[in-house]
């Protein structure tokens, strides 16, 4: 089978499928090529098409068997059982290659929402979405004790320009920050399309490591990387809730960090009318969470409260957005107080936590590196 | 736009759609037919077409717009509220007229496990799930009070062979039996295809009366009828769970005979290791729930509770099993007691309860019938 139509059936090397011509049905083992057949062609052994006499250039069937041992456990979930580690990891594993339906996606979706899942779950759940893609490491890069910093916000309608002028200040006190960011989820825009507005977005893998190599950092969109798949096809299907439970939000966002081989994330958590968070209940809630399964993967995780009354800087819109952060970096006389305000706390946070900047003087370290 | 390809894209006469092409955005009222056009086509009133410069025989654009009442209702619903009848009302329209998608649905389906409804709330789904497709009447048929009366098992392995024997008998005493029965939804055959082996069981509306008229019953597969086509779709889209969960057996076999006109219906509780009913709280859950949602339509329901083993009778599969009805028919010397004794036992309960036989004389007046 041709690589690319492996890829789209989610059909792995070695998997058993069953082949269909006439009345013969036979199981066979798929073997991946890319240079022997062209995309939509399949090849059988010749004893095979001799024994069974399958001529050239018929059509056949392949069928693909269900993956029975996720579905039964999204089965077990939603009759309100508790699912184990291999469970969770067959589920997301089985979601990243899309082997299954997306009916059955939604199924699982639905837990998350009730029964819910308890702390372990949560973490296996986390470490399949994790694994269902690449992960990647730039623990190597510069002499940085394997420090890999990363910022990531909740998200909602504020602080899409916080990480196009947070990234270049963390770069340029020397620290490795390859940040990756979304389009929109259940916001019009995203701090992606904010970014594509002035640069490519879409990096292969390689293109990532060479660029953080080259400057320390990188601020692309998560979706050409293949990290975390699961995460993708989980959230095309719940996109027409256009609501996320917040175990979902903190699964999802501890999996890409996972997957973008972070050490140190600070969260940020703006709150307040018109945020996903509205009750102070949620906002202590959804912070210690982020702590503990964050600390569960070896991973230092800090949050940021801030309360918001709108969007962060004067501008709306991809480019004007990006233009306040120019104007940041740029001192420009009439920046956004506003929006030097959030990224300068930060900023610090992220100083003062990995050996940057004393206890204190993570503001002086920044604004000595603007000026 | 032609019939089949509204059916097919759940959109109705008079309708409201969006038309795209090149730059031109137009909303656009439906209009069926059958006749001027072919499927895959859409007609224009060349008004517009020469007002849009839209030529001939060129792909448009058509876009449904979403149902946001009942998207959003099941947001709701899967976020933890009670919804109004309302509300319910707009969720099993839009299912039955396929404006959901699968996914949504799906969410849907996932809702019934947890948080589950209550009593309101089962009786207005009930309500649009019958609404949701054609309502028959046979009342007038016969002069029997507007009795219509019903047989309906809850399903499992066993009791596919009940209803071809009981039908005729409870037809010979006089009543008027409408009776629909479904293929294989959990098990791998029902009772439509046992009786399938014997006579057609895809009938349109006017079959249906025709035969009733002429012999008192029907027994038909009910999903050549449109009733309750929201059920459909909620079964197609559960199908891969293999679990269904009680509120729903009880709304979608409620939302069938109400669709049906019926107004007495024996329900038959199969219970035992092996049947949908294992735990003997389950069977009393049941037998209440059918019992108060039925009354809540007016239609009286006496269930039927009976231990089984195994299937019944000495047939399995179609052709055997109609064997089986037809020998206990018949009076044959090698007939199966066990089918006879349930099927006697039923027809009793429903003579006794109809006026067809004084209470405790109901298993006479069924042997007199049957010898």
């Amino acid at each position: 089978m041709h690589s690319e139509d492996a890829d789209d059936l989610g059909v792995k090397e070695g998997e058993v499928l069953l082949l269909g011509f006439k009345d013969v049905e036979l199981y066979v083992k798929v073997i991946i090529t890319d240079s022997e057949l062209t995309q939509g062609e399949v090849g059988l052994y010749e004893e095979l098409t001799q024994e069974y006499h399958i001529p050239e250039g018929r059509k056949i069937l392949l069928d693909i068997p269900a993956p029975t041992k996720s579905l039964e456990a999204i089965r077990k979930k939603i009759s309100g059982h508790r699912l184990n580690e291999e469970e969770l990891l067959s589920i997301m594993e089985d979601i990243g290659s899309r082997r299954l339906k997306e009916t059955e996606v939604a199924f699982f979706v639905a837990t998350f929402f009730s029964p819910g899942f308890d702390d372990d779950e949560i973490t296996w759940m986390t470490k399949g979405m994790a694994q269902s893609g690449e992960i990647l490491d730039f623990k190597y890069i510069k002499d940085n004790k394997g420090l890999v910093v990363d910022k990531h916000s909740i998200g909602g309608t504020a602080g899409k320009g916080i990480t196009p002028t947070l990234v270049p200040i963390l770069a340029a006190a020397g620290l490795v920050v390859p940040n990756t960011s979304t389009r929109a989820i259940t916001s019009p825009a995203g701090t992606t399309d904010i970014l594509e507005s002035v640069m490519p977005v879409a990096l292969t893998k390689e293109e990532v490591y060479k660029v953080v190599e080259k400057t320390g950092a990188c601020m692309i969109w998560g979706g050409s990387l293949y990290l975390a798949p699961a995460d993708d096809e989980i959230i095309s299907v719940e996109r027409s809730l256009r609501i996320q439970e917040f175990q979902k939000v903190l699964v999802s966002i501890v999996a890409k960090k996972i997957a973008m081989g972070s050490t140190f994330v600070l969260i940020d958590l703006p709150y307040g009318k018109g945020t996903k968070l509205e009750k102070p209940d949620d906002l202590e809630f959804l912070s210690r969470e982020f702590e503990k399964l964050f600390h569960r993967f070896g991973i230092k995780c800090v949050t940021h409260k801030r309360i918001v009354r709108g969007p962060d800087g004067n501008g709306v819109g991809p480019l004007l957005e990006m233009k306040e952060c120019l104007k940041v970096l740029e001192r420009d006389e009439k920046r956004s107080e506003e929006l030097e305000d959030v990224v300068i706390e930060m900023a610090a946070k992220i100083f003062e936590n990995n050996g940057k900047a004393k206890k204190g003087m993570g503001k002086k370290v920044t604004l000595d590196l603007l000026d």
